[in-house]
Parts: C-alpha cells; sequence; structure tokens
C-alpha cells in the first residue's frame, strides 16, 4: 500500500526519486498522516501542508550534518517519517513514545527540542555563527509559520541576523493561518506580499512603456537605475526582510516539490541569510482539515472518512468562557486578550458575543500582558486567558508593568499543573513558582468549575490588583462544594484526625480519594481545599496539622518554589510541631504520556499517595 | 538665573512663551540638568538629547489628560523637571526623592512605572483601546528610542496596533544611540531613513520628467497613480511602520520645537496610529555628553566644568570581563553574549581584544538567551552577561532554549541582590527564585572576585549544563579565601558554635561583620558561604546548624522561592532539629535609595541581622 514510502528510512532514499514518484509519496505521506492522527490526535492540518516542503527540504539538504530547525515543531511529523521514524508514528504523544514536537532525544535529525514558538530563527542564527567561528561547513536552516512571525522574538533575531549576516536559510511557511487565524499588521503584510505577481506585471509593463517613449526615455531609465533598490521594494514583497538585511526569494508554490528546489538550490549558493516565501495550504489533501484548518490544527480523535470528531467533553476552559461571558454581560468594564488562542482558552462563544471586547493579539505574550497592564490603567478590567506554559514569556511583564502599579488585571491560567500529550515545554508545573514570587499578585486554584466561578466573580467584581487564577486542562473531576469564596481562606472538605492533606486544584479530589484509600487502612485524613495560594491561609492549615501532627502538601507544580515549600519553610520557622511532606513535582522536565500514565510515573495516583503518607505516618 | 525655568510650574506655564523664549527656557533646562547629574549621577546624555522634544510634547498636548509613557523612563528628567517637580531634582534616585525612572506615585503627570526598555508601545496601546470602549476622548503618547526597538515587546506591539488601529502617537526618538551604539538591522533600517531627503528630491525630479515628456507622459502617470503606494514606498522612509499598518511622519529635527509642534499637530488631527520620526542628539548641548553619549548616558558624579568622571572604582563586573579575556585567551570555544550592555557588563576590554568572539545582540534578553542555545548546540561556550532584572525577560528562554537540552551555556548575571539608584525594577531580586525553579541549571554565588575568577573558570572548563553566576553590582567588600571552588559543597569560613548563619554572595562578607558583632554579646557564630546555590550542601549546613542548634539563612533575594525557603523546608521535611530564621527581602517591591539605606531600611545591616538573631536565640 506503501509502495514508495515503505523504501525511505533516511533522507538519502530520497533523493534517487523520480520527478513522477513524488507526488504519489506525498499521498502515501497524507494517508498515513490521517490514518495515524485520526487515531491518536495530534496535530493534523500543519503536517498535510508541509508534505511537500519537507521532503523538497530533505532532497537538497544533507541532514543531519545540515541542520534544520522546524519552529513550534508540531508540523514536524513528515520530518520525522522521512527520518526513519515512519513505523514509530502511531506511538506520537504516548508515553515512551514520539514526541509531538522535536527532541534530539529520539533522533538525530531534530535539531534542538522545540514547543514553543517564534524561537527557531534564534536557534538557527546561533549555530550558523558558531558554525563560522568554528570554520566548518554546513547549512542552518529554520522553517517558521507565518503566525510564529508575530512573537517578537523572532523580530529579535531577524534584527540580529541583519546584523551578523551568516549565511542560512529561513523558510517562511506562509499558510495565513497560526492556530487560529491570524491576526495583526505582519499577516496583512503578508497578504500583500502573496499579491505579488499582479504588481510584477505591471511593473515590467511600465518599464517597457518607459523604454520605447520617443524621447528621454533611455535617459529616465538610468535615472530609475539610480534608484533601483526602491523600484525593487515597489515591486516585490521583500520589503520588510530585505531592510532587515535578508535577502527575499519567493514567493513559491508550497505544493511544487520541483520549484522549492529549484528556489533552496538558489538560496545555497548565495553566502547570505536567505528568506525563501512558501504558501502552502494548511489541511492541504484532506477535505475536512482544508475546510477547518483550526479545528484540525490540533486534535483529538476523529472518523477518518467523514473527519467528524469525538465529541469533547466540557473542560475547565469552556468554564471559564461561559462565566467570563456572564460576567461580561454585567460588568462593561471587562474585556479579554488572547495570545492566538481562542478557541484552546475557550473564548469562542466569548469571540462571537463580545468580538469588541476580545483583543487577540497574536502569539505575543509579553505584548499580551503589558497591554494588559495599559487596559487597566485606562479603567477596565482586562482578563488575559494564557497557558500556564506560555505565561513564563510575560514574566518580566508581569513584575514591571502589572505587579509594581498594583494593577487590577485578571490572568486566566489553562493548562496548568501536568498536561498530557504535549510533553516537556507545555507542563504547566512552574506557575506556582513564578507567581508566587511576585509581590501584589495573587494566586488562586479552583478544585472545580463552580469554584472556578466563583473565583473569577471575586477577581472582577471584588479584588483590585492583579490576580491570577490557575486550572489544568481538562475536565473537573467533582464539584466540590467549598461554600463562599474568600480571598486567603482555605476550607476544610473533609475532616479528620491522623493527618492533613493540604492541596490545591485538581489535586483537591486526588487527596478525597486519598482519604477513602486511608480510611480502609482506618488512617482518618483530614483535607483542606487551600483555594488561594497566595496569600495562603497558613492558620487553617496550621491548626489542621497541629491537631493531627501531620501536614501533607499536594501540588501540581514544582517542588521549588511551590506550594508546599511555602508552608513547610514557614512552619519550621515559626517552630510548629508537626511533621511537614512535600508532594510536588521533583526537579526534573516532565516527558509527554497520558495523565493516567504521568500521574504513575510521578507518584500523583491516589494509590502512591496514600502509601506515601503511611510511610509518612509510620516514620 | 532660571528667568524662564522658573515660572515653569506645569505644562500650562509652557503654553504662553513666546518664539525667542523658548531656546532661552531649553538652556536654562539644560543647565539645570547638568548641574544635578553633575552632582548626583544618574541619566544625562539622553535627557539632553529630548529637551526641545519635551517641551514640544507638552506645549502640544494637555497633560495629565492626554498620557504621555515614556519608554525606560530614564529620558524623563525633563519631562519631570516641567511637570512641577524641578526644585526636586536634586533628590533624584536618592531614597524618598525622585525616581530615576517614571512613577505615578510622585506624580500624576506620570502615567505608569517604566524602567525596562521596549515596553512603552505595548501600555499605549492598551490606553488607547480602552479610551475607546470607555468612549473618552483623550491622546496617547508613547516616546520609544531607536535602541528600544530592538526589543521584539515593541514589535509584538507595533503588530496588534497596526490591527486595532487606535488614534495615538508614536514619538520615535532617534539619537543613533541605544545605551551604547546601537546594532542590528533595525539600526541599518533607520539609517537609510535619515538619509531620506536625498531620495525625495531625486523623486521629484523623476515625477517632472515624466510628466514633461512629448508623449504618453500623462498616460504614464496615471499607470503610476495605480501603484501609488508602492511609489511612496519608494521614495520614503516609512516603509517599515507603514507596512505594520502606522502612518509615517517624518524625519523631523528634534531641536526645533516648532518643527516638531507643526509635526504633532498635523499627528493629532489624524484617527489613526502615527509615528514620528525625530532625530535628536543625545548629549545635545554639554560638549562632553555630545563627545562620549555612551559614557554620559548613566554616570556617576562629575566635574561640570570638564566632564571629567569621578574615578569608577573595580568592580565584580570588571573582574567579569578580566576573566573572561583570560578564559577566552586559553580556550577557543568561548563566546560572550551582551544584549546591548557592553561598558555596563564590563565586556569593554573584551570587546577590543575578541571582537569576534563578541555578540551585541541589541536590547533583546529573549533573543540572547535563545541564541546563546543556538551557540551551545553549534558546539561554542557561550557566556551570557546580563542584567539580573533584565534576565527576567528571558524566563521561557532559559526553560525552553537551554535548560531542556542542558546545553552548555553559562549566565553572568549582574547587579543581583540590592541595587542603589535604579529602584524597583532594576533590583536583582528574584533570580535565585526563578533560577532555581529551572531543572538543570546550576546557580554559583561568588563572595569576592577571586571566587567569580574560580567560579567562571569551572564553569567554563569544568562544568557541562547551563550555569549561572549572580553577583551584585559594584565592588567586593573583602577577599574570602574559600580555597578551590567544588560545584554543590559550602565553605565555612568562620567557625563557632551558638548559631549558623549560612549566607550567600556578598551576604558573607555581612555575616562576617555580624559575626564580630556577636562576639561582643558573647555569642560564637559559625558562617558558612554557601558558594553553590543550586545544588545546595544541603550536608554542611545541616551539619553545622545540628551543632548549633540555630540556622540563619541570608541572601539578598525574595523570600520566596529563595535559598532561605529552600534550607528551611528541607530541615522541616527531614525532621531536623535546629530552629530556622530566613532573612531575605519580604514579598514588596524594593524603591531606590543608596545601599547603605536599603540596608538599612530592609534590615540587612550588620547591627540588624544582629539583633535579629539575638531575638532569635532568646526565644
Amino acid at each position: 500500500m506503501q509502495k514508495y514510502l515503505n523504501k525511505i528510512n533516511s533522507p538519502a532514499d530520497l533523493k534517487n526519486l523520480g520527478k513522477e514518484e513524488i507526488p504519489v509519496l506525498c499521498s502515501e505521506i497524507r494517508e498515513l498522516l490521517i490514518n495515524s492522527v485520526s487515531k491518536s490526535g495530534g496535530h493534523l492540518a500543519g503536517n498535510l501542508g508541509v508534505v511537500e516542503l519537507t521532503i523538497a527540504l530533505h532532497r537538497v539538504l544533507e541532514a543531519p550534518k545540515d541542520k534544520i530547525i522546524w519552529d513550534v515543531g508540531h508540523q514536524s511529523y513528515v520530518h520525522k517519517i522521512l527520518t526513519g521514524r515512519k513505523d514509530e508514528l502511531d506511538t506520537l504523544r504516548k508515553m515512551g513514545g514520539l514526541s509531538g514536537f522535536c527532541s534530539p532525544d529520539e533522533s538525530e535529525y531534530d535539531t534542538t527540542f522545540t514547543g514553543h514558538a517564534s524561537s527557531s530563527l534564534s536557534v538557527a542564527a546561533g549555530i550558523a555563527a558558531a558554525r563560522d567561528i568554528s570554520g566548518e561547513d554546513y547549512t542552518v536552516a529554520a522553517v517558521i509559520g507565518d503566525g510564529a512571525f508575530t512573537g517578537g522574538l523572532a523580530f529579535e533575531a531577524l534584527n540580529n541576523i541583519g546584523n551578523l549576516k551568516p549565511k542560512m536559510l529561513i523558510i517562511l511557511n506562509d499558510n495565513e493561518m497560526s492556530i487560529a487565524e491570524n491576526v495583526g499588521a505582519f499577516s496583512a503584510f503578508l497578504s500583500r506580499a502573496r499579491t505579488n505577481p499582479r504588481y510584477t506585471a505591471s511593473k515590467r509593463k511600465i518599464v517597457e512603456k518607459i523604454k520605447n517613449m520617443p524621447g528621454g526615455g533611455k535617459k529616465l531609465m538610468q535615472s530609475l537605475q539610480n534608484i533601483k533598490r526602491h523600484i525593487k521594494w515597489m515591486v516585490t514583497p521583500n520589503l520588510l526582510f530585505e531592510q532587515f538585511g535578508v535577502t527575499y526569494l519567493g514567493p513559491v508554490n508550497g505544493h511544487s516539490v520541483e520549484d522549492m528546489e529549484d528556489l533552496l538550490r538558489r538560496a545555497m549558493t548565495l553566502d547570505e541569510p536567505v528568506l525563501i516565501h512558501v504558501i502552502t495550504k494548511k489541511g492541504k489533501g484532506y477535505s475536512p482539515a482544508e475546510k477547518s484548518p483550526q479545528i484540525f490544527h490540533g486534535v483529538g480523535p476523529f472518523e477518518k472518512s467523514t473527519g467528524e470528531l469525538e465529541k469533547k467533553r466540557a473542560s475547565f476552559s469552556d468554564a471559564f468562557g461561559k462565566t467570563l461571558c456572564t460576567l461580561c454581560e454585567k460588568n462593561d468594564k471587562v474585556v479579554a486578550i488572547t495570545p492566538a488562542m481562542i478557541p484552546g482558552s475557550g473564548l469562542l462563544e466569548f469571540s462571537n458575543k463580545f468580538p469588541e471586547r476580545l483583543y487577540d493579539v497574536g502569539i505575543a505574550e509579553g505584548h499580551a500582558v503589558t497591554f494588559a497592564g495599559g487596559l487597566a490603567r485606562g479603567g477596565l478590567i482586562p482578563v488575559t486567558a494564557i497557558y500556564s506554559s506560555f505565561l513564563q514569556r510575560a514574566y518580566d511583564n508581569l513584575i514591571c508593568d502589572v505587579a509594581l502599579a498594583n494593577y487590577h488585571a485578571i490572568f486566566a491560567v489553562d493548562r496548568a499543573g501536568l498536561v498530557a500529550g504535549d510533553g516537556a515545554t507545555h507542563q504547566g508545573m512552574f506557575d506556582i513558582s513564578y507567581l508566587t514570587s511576585i509581590p501584589n499578585i495573587s494566586l488562586l486554584s479552583p478544585s472545580c468549575y463552580s469554584e472556578l466561578e466563583k473565583m473569577l466573580d471575586y477577581a472582577v467584581n471584588q479584588h483590585n490588583g492583579p490576580i491570577a487564577i490557575r486550572y489544568p486542562r481538562g475536565r473537573e473531576k467533582a464539584d466540590i462544594d467549598n461554600g463562599d469564596f474568600i480571598l486567603g481562606r482555605a476550607s476544610i472538605v473533609r475532616e479528620g484526625t491522623a493527618v492533613t492533606i493540604a492541596a490545591e486544584g485538581q489535586s483537591v479530589y486526588t487527596a478525597l480519594c486519598v482519604a477513602e484509600l486511608l480510611k480502609e487502612k482506618g488512617v482518618s485524613a483530614e483535607i483542606i481545599d487551600v483555594r488561594t495560594i497566595k496569600p495562603i491561609d497558613f492558620d487553617t492549615v496550621f491548626k489542621s496539622s497541629r491537631k493531627t501532627g501531620y501536614l501533607y502538601t499536594l501540588e501540581e507544580n514544582l517542588r521549588r518554589g511551590g506550594m508546599g515549600e511555602m508552608l513547610s519553610s514557614y512552619a519550621k520557622e515559626s517552630l510548629e510541631p508537626f511533621k511537614v511532606k512535600i508532594k510536588a513535582i521533583e526537579d526534573t522536565f516532565v516527558p509527554h504520556g497520558s495523565i493516567n500514565e504521568l500521574n504513575e510515573k510521578y507518584g500523583f495516583t491516589a494509590e502512591k499517595i496514600a502509601l506515601d503518607i503511611e510511610r509518612m505516618l509510620a516514620q
């Protein structure tokens, strides 16, 4: 069935293919992609769009000697297929299987770890600079989407590349999409660029006319030659890039391997940074994905023949989006900000109901946060919806542009804690550490949807100052009835006598399961939902712990700088008599896997925690 | 002496000045600036450059109803002088006095807190968007230097502004300098823009020629009109900004109040974002500063008549730069990276000796770190010199682009701990928290120059993985002889019996002074220089603390996530019997002041610490 693909075990095998064989290979690759992702879920539309581009790159370059850096890396499935990993594609995003991004741990063809957008130019520039200092000779190519170009990091790199001028390739994979539809002025610029041929034609016509004019035509042409650089700007779409000192080639049809190979070979003869503008179609070759590239950007399993998705169950993101709509109806100061994550953050309904109150700033987390500071300064109440791992990119913006002025700005920190499938770059395991270190910022953690609603309502209508709410990917495990929310006050959700478990967020449900397991062993656990991580309710936690003699802290965050350290260190300082044990993620990066597998591996199952507590009590 | 300035108590007083009075006022302001800064130190050259610009802005706008956002804010002295604070200028950067940046705490004319570069466009966009939603009517103006435009945040904002298109002013203060000379492609672009008049002239000539041609001239002109937008690109320097959807005006002479007023008034008639390109001369009107704008960017006190600076004493930065030169001579894999901070980071000698091994990437901290990851991937050993508070901007880059791949990359974290003069945005008080939360990164803290040398040598020649060295602004207090450096091993620098003080960095010297004070009270203190903060030497610290019964931890960092919490929480968990007290910066932003004043206020003097320890022992 896979007549040609079967023979491709490394990029070298690609080079012998004849012209007529390539389209068949492309079809086979697309079939494999659709088959695999329909079963396992993953990033589909982007990969379908880069089949020809990936083949062209690997036919022209000599990887792994030549270094290819895939920005973000979620469009590297085809690259994985062509570099000896096609038979493992069904292990994608599974524990011990292929990563959904690039990973040098799994192949020498993956130049570096990727996962967050806009970094590829910086990495490629660094490798190219190192190559030049070391006197080595190889090609470095960064493949970056038009969406990722809205990230400031890409511009910082472009500025540096235009100055250093190393020989390197920048492949702009322009599919007019980031994850959702592209926003922003850069996208409009590319649209103009894409209309290039028309301008080229009209320029040619004008030049002909001038030359053929009865008097002065030739002389005029000379004048025009003098401002040749400006004429070039006039008629080609290279404006922005050439101003940064990068040579522009294209645009080229991203579904013609031949055209791209020609351009790549031409680019490689130039001893300078060259940007090749490739136009691709997201979802190419699979009509459901062509029609809805946004939905098929990253998907769960789906029915291959129809493209029908498995029904998505309600999630914390949905609860957030729904609540925000309600709050916005009642309070006309509420506005929302998203860095290109409308569907992921549960903001689809909000975007339909309140389009003028939603700012999609593109993939630009730093700007999202500083912009929120400006909106708050202007008298509004901005709610920035952002994933925990992406908010890392705005740490300084939180400090200098929000917390210092104590602005009333709300951060809905989605995907906090362990996250399935995506791996190390997407775990929400730092936010308790980095958010609680910042003066003035309060941090809340809801254990269920109703609590998230109460917290958002509090944050919008009662709080005054910066406040973050962290919640996990996926759905609530149970409704935990905590009564009213009061900042800085914890709730005892189950009474007990032998050990106190202080838990945050979805760990509260786990703690309740632990209590059931311990009960079977005759151990009575008191469960505290801390609700507010900062300022934390030392009184309630310590009073309970004094009673039971044992405090076990439970959080989905790194130990270092986490909630457990906060409680434990203060207990030590204030001479508390009870014993403390911290359960958190230890000092390591957490790879991809299912939530159950990750919980098992990192000791977050109720069973493992119960055992851990028994050991503590036996000490 | 200050004939006109005496009468200016608010911007309203500016509006009645006659044309001929303005140059005199400018001279008076310059005199005041030079007088004040020569005594107190501060940012001089940039402020001398914006005297006319600030006057023009305040004559045309109606602050504080209209909002002006000064990017970074170190060029806002003139603004402070004109908004009722001229008599306090001699309190600049002093405890309780005027901030060296913008601060709403001191004046309603300061729109928001500033301090870090490149954020003004995001803030201004947010305020403008809030104004539009609220149906209010005022002008928002961001004043941003060409140097700050190398920061990706400015581009993220520009992308968003070009999409939202709010009415707002962007004043590009182009002095061809950031702090040091500008680098990068953006700077080259502006250079081309500055040569504009020549191109404009040649365009006009061509158009005339075409029109006057005997046959077809008029028709041709029509064709040319059809591509009018491209003609505009051809002949004006607005290329980059107009592609982002921002209207470009200028360039204008930044030392002609009249010309700038004209352009500002024109811009304010437009209902869209407008960028005004203002050309200023850094240091204008004071010849020592005109000649050496880089030196007079931020200076200590100097002799006014000659511009002679008070002799700078050697500092940790110098020790770093000197050591790096030595290491680079012996190891040809060593390269250095700076985000526009060659002099500040002590890299002047390095930049002269090894220009080809130094990458000045512009004000672009995120790129600096990811680029370092690329250099390491390419086989080099990058040493990134960066201030503690600026490295906050690269937190995610450290996580995803360096630590995850465990690259051998070194970070020389300057200005760690309390920093005099600059205030809240420049305190190096977060780095222990954010660096120790990242897996794979080791963190060292030298107590003196010789230790910094040993640590850098270790980091370059023995370590393998990411490693950061934090050291303070200014000079060492004493040479602390610790013997060889071994990662993860602490040193007992003074033996004692009654209390253990575990200190990091320059706090070790303070601890030794504390020990002297305690000795007078008959208390024998054992002092430990932890040397490595991560991985910390629990064994040595806990063994000593068990012996003395008391552990007092001392660090110049926030308590939350700091070294003390790490030691205290682990001591609690591991059932250590000794008592613990943490001395760190409590949960607050720290304003400007002298180091002595800050130490006094936050309890970091030897006297206060000794008292604190006595209280602990008496508990």
